[in-house]
């Protein structure tokens, strides 16, 4: 438990890690904003630098097959199993400073503060080289190349400018022949732990510096079209009408409600509406749907009740509606004992209960799942914003994270 | 009255019609579709086509200080008063044959038809060069011009190659000095009659060939711009959501509802969500509304109560919503003894109780009424389809169009 009289050092230590974060944010492809993408010179330089903050916490420091950072607080015993803290250092386009990086320096931060303590597992600080997937079109590269799920096809993948991720590997200095080959075993791993901010605004709405991660949505996308009869705005009386935008309209209101009954979330994000004409009636509307539950089952359950509300409206209105889905990604459940231990380092930390809450967006997390139990830590956003330069965190609630995750690795219970 | 004698000869006519709608439109800038604009090559030469069709129906023909084709069948005394029949000769991008042309056909045809017959007024003959304002920014320029009308200011307004109306004027062999100065007088003009293919579905709906129209809708367009909240489509639960586009979904369903319950009609035609991403709740909606009806008054306080319940959706939702007037037409109402004429006329030539239905779409008696008494007879139109190449009217329902403008002519009431 931190003491009173550790909280100055708590204090120095998490302005210290916001200064690391401002630093970190200067590697990058752009002057005016933030963009930091995997294989690039700006990712070598990053990691360079975290490599050198990793040593200087007293960690044993190398750049595994993908292009990952990784730091490790050895144990005695060579052959002891690995916990592992982590995040991602690469970043959106004209991103904020702290989606991933914060919980890799905040990794780095607490095996310094824990710098003098002896475990009995090694401790691996990691820096994922690709969570956001800004330059291919695969996200979570360095985390699945962990896990042993990098896929050799990934490697015939181009960025905008042509370049495959192989010759991107080998400008980097890898070898694509072997990226993925030192992925971890599962045997060898007791677990991944991850501190990531909120990127949503529950935290600030509750006033809460941190919340326990219960698990990662599953998340599913659908292109929807709905199709009616294009028509004068002035000639056609309103009992005669199909248009396609009302019948969006309703249906967008349906999902809308639909979500809020559910207590899931969803999404209308895109939508185009033809031929466009301040004086036509709309005869074919696109929209998308973005439906995310931290429950498999409720996911796969609701969109289908869903699409079964969309369709009546379409067919009550004479209107044709397709659909389409464009992408899935599998609910992950956060390891309760692991959840169990966060709440309690919370609870110690803060002295108020902890709040459990969902992650709506993906993590690397989401990937190690497939290696060994994942826990996860957040961290509240102002406004809940992320993805964006006005992304901001407090130095006093980094302070409370990095109590927490220090609580958290001295309690750790290999064996639970 | 048609006797049964005369149906042959009608039906000839009818034919002949649907021929010269066919000759016309190929006058055109396209050889693949039908556009015909105001002062090109093709105006004059569609004008001169008319010209002859006019001088074989044995009248006086002439080119006005507009560009408007004119033939007259003259009354023995010069100083008679005048009734004008007519529509428009100018086309829409990618026109269909019949709006407009058709009304111009059918009034030559009528007074080659009625030939013989002696009347105590002039009846003139116009195909007005301009309704659509396809060239300039500016629509009814044509019977405008007439009805004493024309802004001298329209003559700088220019093409989209930079050419003002007055330099194609004198391209086109007139004097843009003196547009409009022959503009017709009310005390010498008895009335406007058009006939018009009704750009709608009612009466294909109703089986019916022709409808007797009651006026032309005011119209009224807005430009509105519903603001709310960005976020992460994953990690903002719904209840913090201040998502623009379901309140504009919300909004365009009333909109909707609004107008059924009104019986106006009133249409969302465009409709852009900014950012536009499948996983960021849009903060940025904008749309249009087009809002008609046949009562000025109802127009004025309708749109005065719909946006009153758009203000209050956007302000349950905690949402901004803007909107800016981009455009307003006024509602023209048909004479009433005209429209009494009309009917009895279409009774007696499809001995069925005639239909009577409003505009939704502007014509060139939106102008003429500035001028003089309108009335107005809509033809059945494949579908309701207008604008497109699609557009289609039978033989047989122009037959039809024929003998009730006949019969109106023949029974007008020139001290009505």
């Amino acid at each position: 438990m931190i003491t009173t009289q550790s909280r100055v050092t708590m204090k120095n230590r998490a302005t210290r890690l916001m200064e690391q974060a401002d630093i970190l944010a200067g590697y990058s492809e752009s002057q005016t904003e933030l963009t930091r993408a995997y294989l690039t010179p700006q990712h070598r330089a990053a990691h360079d630098q975290l490599a050198k903050w990793m040593q200087s916490a007293g960690l044993d420091t190398w750049e595994d097959s993908a292009g990952n950072q990784w730091g490790r607080k050895p144990a005695a015993d060579p052959h002891a199993p690995v916990l592992i803290l982590g995040s991602h250092s690469d970043t959106v386009i004209n991103a904020g400073k702290y989606d991933g990086n914060l919980g890799v320096l905040l990794a780095i931060e607490t095996l310094a503060l824990l710098r003098e303590q002896v475990f009995p597992f090694h401790i691996d600080v990691v820096a994922f080289a690709d969570e956001e997937g800004t330059r291919f079109d695969t996200t979570l590269i360095g985390s699945a190349a962990v896990a042993g799920c990098f896929q050799s096809g990934w490697l015939d993948v181009k960025d905008a400018d042509g370049v495959t991720m192989a010759q991107a590997m080998r400008e980097f200095g890898l070898d694509p022949d072997k990226a993925g080959s030192d992925a971890r075993k599962p045997e060898d791993t007791l677990a991944y732990l991850e501190v990531h901010i909120e990127q949503g605004p529950v935290l600030e709405a509750e006033n809460l510096p941190v919340g326990v991660v219960t698990g990662i949505a599953g998340a599913k996308r659908f292109q929807c079209q709905v199709r009616g009869e294009a028509g004068h705005a002035g000639t056609v009386p309103v009992s005669y009408r199909h248009d396609a935008l009302c019948g969006a309209a309703e249906m967008i209101s349906c999902i809308e409600a639909f979500a809020r009954e559910h207590e899931i979330v969803a999404t209308v994000g895109k939508c185009d509406v033809l031929p466009g004409a301040v004086n036509v009636i709309p005869d074919d509307v696109r929209f998308t749907i973005d439906i995310r539950s931290l429950s498999q089952s409720q996911l796969e359950q609701c969109t289908q009740q869903l699409f079964s509300r969309l369709e009546n409206i379409a067919h009550q209105r004479q209107l044709e509606l397709d659909y389409e889905n464009l992408y899935q990604a599998p609910a992950v459940l956060c390891d309760e004992t692991l959840q169990q231990q966060w709440a309690s380092a919370v609870e110690t930390v803060t002295r108020k209960p902890p709040r459990f809450l969902p992650s709506g967006a993906g993590h690397d997390a989401l990937a190690m799942a497939e290696l060994t139990s994942v826990g996860m830590l957040f961290v509240r956003c102002e406004k809940g914003i992320s993805h964006h330069p006005a992304e901001q965190v407090t130095a006093e609630d980094v302070e409370v994270a990095l109590a927490c995750l220090a609580e958290m690795v001295t309690g750790f219970d290999a064996g639970h």
